[in-house]
């Protein structure tokens, strides 16, 4: 392992962080919450401290950087990077203890939504904007922001591609353009474009200004925090439908968007993905609207509960605007299975993702046709292009992994005792970076409950779930820490 | 396809069937109970005719079978095994709708254990009898007996590899020796002597022999149909513990059977399937005697119970001695996921198999070692042989359809309006031929609360589960009917 290189990242992630902690600090100081300045402040030394030491380490770094280093070098920046947003929630005395603000900021970063806090209300506007700007940081993912931004550091280059490819989700992250650093640079452009064009449009239906911008973060991350306590259901019917159509526009793939700018009309709307996505969502309103229709008083707002519900679960975002936890079964059924599934790849959305989902079920098929023609080599198409052999592997090694995860996470929380229900969507929820789940972590509830030990692995499943695995299985690999 | 050998296929599945009711006929004459006499009569009539129609439409079958037919015919088979065994329950009046004596016998056969009958000591004894050895017939394979049994059709015999690959569980079925037909013989001379074995034991406890007989069918065959409305609850102790024992005996591979039969200790030890399901066993029983310690009077008692339900389910038999389903969260966690692991492949036991499952875990283990050393090619051990990549890739997409038939079942079923965790665990119970699951279909309750639509996925399911999903789900491909 090249941990000079690696001491390198850690030092400019967490520069990052402190520079991120800017806006919230100026927030807290406006409002004049004293506390809240100080853990900024506080937090801030700290971490330029660490920045210094850090610096001074990893002096005449070697070049040398493989998929190895750029997995572990993510994993181990965004537990850094948790540990340390984690401090001004508790420094300001806000969260009373250190391991509920990690699991908070955690859920932040991850884009979960998943709180610990009982009445968000009571938060100061400068954590409650530190909340809800982590779940931008972290939709878009940090790493992508450094590329982005830092001038090339090695002479090939060549680790940018690593990162990217440990920090982006999907099962086959490509490039948009030849350069790894323009392509960041567009992601993160097209990214703060669709945020701003949300902010104005909440602004038009007469949202507050903060309002505005922290459900904003909430909707681009495809995170969740609200900043009421009744999440979004006391702002209007306009103002719900903006946040359906925006969490599914950021489920989108941010490569479609480059397409529309090009205009490659075509491409997009032949995209076998972004049509999948589509006919699941229109498929599932369709659906639980059908299977709610006595809920509430007019088809217009059974369609938009409904709608907003279908959104907030299969982009992974977790806002909510009715009690989806009373809905019969049937529709709890879709919105249980809509969590396994999840958003496009290479958006901001969690879940397995419905590109992996559907090499999933083409690589099932090819099974199917190998029995029928075994004198036939069978290939893997995605949009007309042959998927590698490897990429299917690690597709199916992913649906491994994830299961496997799911079921002990959920053996190892149960131990708290609470119900079937509560623990198998709790695990569903956090894996995936939805937020609520049913029963009593549905969306009326929260996560406090849970044992110190459970958050734990509730952390770590929020963690491996944004970070897709690897990054945080690989950190766990003896093999991964011993010398070449 | 080659229709006519399938044609002759099914006539023998069908004669065969017939004669195996002949026992339960005989049960139900000495008994006196008229309706079930004349229900097995006609059925065996109605049986014999239909061979007769096929025999002469299968005159002059061409040799050519290959293993799309065989998969086709195991499918085919067992839907028409179904079909008409569950007539006899239906004709005699004791089951009043076709449907449910449909799901009865499915339930039978796949060895799931699953009934609708609310009190089956109310059922007649032939009626019972024929329950209860369907559990046997479909533990071992109704095709594998024919191979058995049948002298070769084929000149070449190469169909037979096919039909036994196609009806036997496991992600890589060997034989034990070189000739399919005598490894066919050896598996039921095992299947039949470890039978016998279980009734002597449970006759020497003091059980009277009609129970015995039909104890030992329910556990030889992992199926779980009791004869008492408290299933095993009513017995000593000791017949308890007798139970425990031949459960996890028949959850073995039976080729280690033969390896024993054959002094080949040391394999059998060294198998690292058998010691991923012993640790898996007696891990549990630890775990969840802890867990329940303040449940029962005696040490004994709980270990006993424990052990038991430990058993049951990791077997996928699912009888019963206690109500699981008052248990700690903990423990119902436990064996909720043992529900998902099963047995070990090539035993009558159900689930996705310790094999199987050990083969995911290195196939994703492999994945990650080639993420650390890209250079080095990877390959797949067990037991010290290498996995061919086309068995890996097919352990893979069976992952995936397990994963996708279960979500899309669970979607369908709950259109009933039941909890989520009856949902969950009735498609998991069913498509993991166990039997009970939790809540609303839990140990002391049946399956019948559910609509006609519910049971036909759940028959689906049951069969999907038992046949290893391919032979059901190749029946659902356009391209199977479609002349070569």
């Amino acid at each position: 392992m090249n941990y000079r290189m690696m001491g390198r990242f850690l030092s400019l992630i967490i520069g990052i962080e402190a520079l991120f902690m800017l806006p919230a600090l100026l927030i807290s100081y406006m409002y004049g919450d004293h506390k809240a300045v100080t853990a900024f402040v506080l937090t801030i030394c700290f971490s330029l401290i660490l920045v210094g030491i850090l610096r001074f380490y990893s002096v005449d770094a070697p070049e040398a950087f493989y998929a190895k280093e750029g997995l572990a070098c993510v994993g181990i920046g965004w537990i850094a990077m948790s540990l340390i947003g984690a401090l001004p929630l508790f420094l300001s005395g806000e969260i009373p203890s250190y391991l509920d603000s990690l699991f908070e900021i955690v859920s932040g970063f991850t884009t979960t939504g998943a709180s610990i806090v009982p009445e968000v209300e009571k938060l100061s506007k400068g954590i409650l904007f530190w909340r809800s700007f982590s779940h931008w940081i972290g939709g878009m993912g940090v790493l992508v922001f450094l590329l982005a931004v830092i001038p090339n550091q090695g002479k090939r280059g060549g680790y940018t591609m690593h990162i990217l490819r440990a920090e982006s989700p999907g099962p086959d992250v490509g490039k948009l353009v030849p350069k790894m650093r323009d392509t960041a640079k567009i992601l993160y452009l097209m990214y703060i474009g669709l945020t701003v064009l949300d902010i104005v449009f909440l602004l038009l239906g007469g949202m507050p200004l903060f309002d505005s911008v922290c459900t904003a973060f909430g909707t681009a991350g495809t995170g969740g925090f609200g900043i009421k306590n009744d999440s979004i259901a006391g702002y209007s019917p306009y103002l719900q439908n903006v946040c359906t159509v925006f969490m599914l526009l950021f489920g989108v793939n941010f490569s479609c968007y480059y397409l529309l700018i090009m205009r490659q009309f075509k491409n997009v709307f032949k995209d076998e993905e972004i049509r999948m996505y589509f006919c699941l969502v229109f498929g599932s309103i369709a659906l639980i609207a059908w299977n709610v229709r006595g809920f509430y008083d007019t088809i217009g707002e059974t369609i938009r509960h409904s709608a907003f519900q279908v959104a907030t679960i299969i982009t992974t975002t977790g806002f909510a605007t009715t009690d989806f936890d009373l809905w019969p079964s049937f529709s709890k059924a879709i919105l249980l299975s809509l969590m396994v599934v999840g958003a496009c790849a290479g958006s901001t959305g969690g879940g397995l993702k419905c590109g992996r989902v559907l090499l999933l079920l083409k690589s099932l098929h090819r099974n199917i046709r190998a029995v029928l023609n075994p004198q036939k080599v069978q290939i893997v198409r995605n949009n007309g292009t042959r998927i590698s052999e490897k990429v299917l592997e690690n597709t199916n090694a992913y649906l491994a992994a994830y299961v496997v995860i799911i079921l002990l996470s959920y053996i190892a929380i149960s131990i708290d005792g609470f119900s079937v229900t509560t623990n198998i969507s709790a695990v569903l929820a956090c894996f995936n970076n939805i937020g609520p789940g049913f029963d009593a972590v549905g969306p009326t509830c929260n996560y406090a409950a849970y044992s110190a030990f459970s958050k734990l692995v509730l952390i770590a499943d929020m963690l491996a779930g944004r970070l897709e695995i690897f990054p945080i299985l690989i950190l766990a690999s003896r093999s991964t820490w011993t010398h070449r």
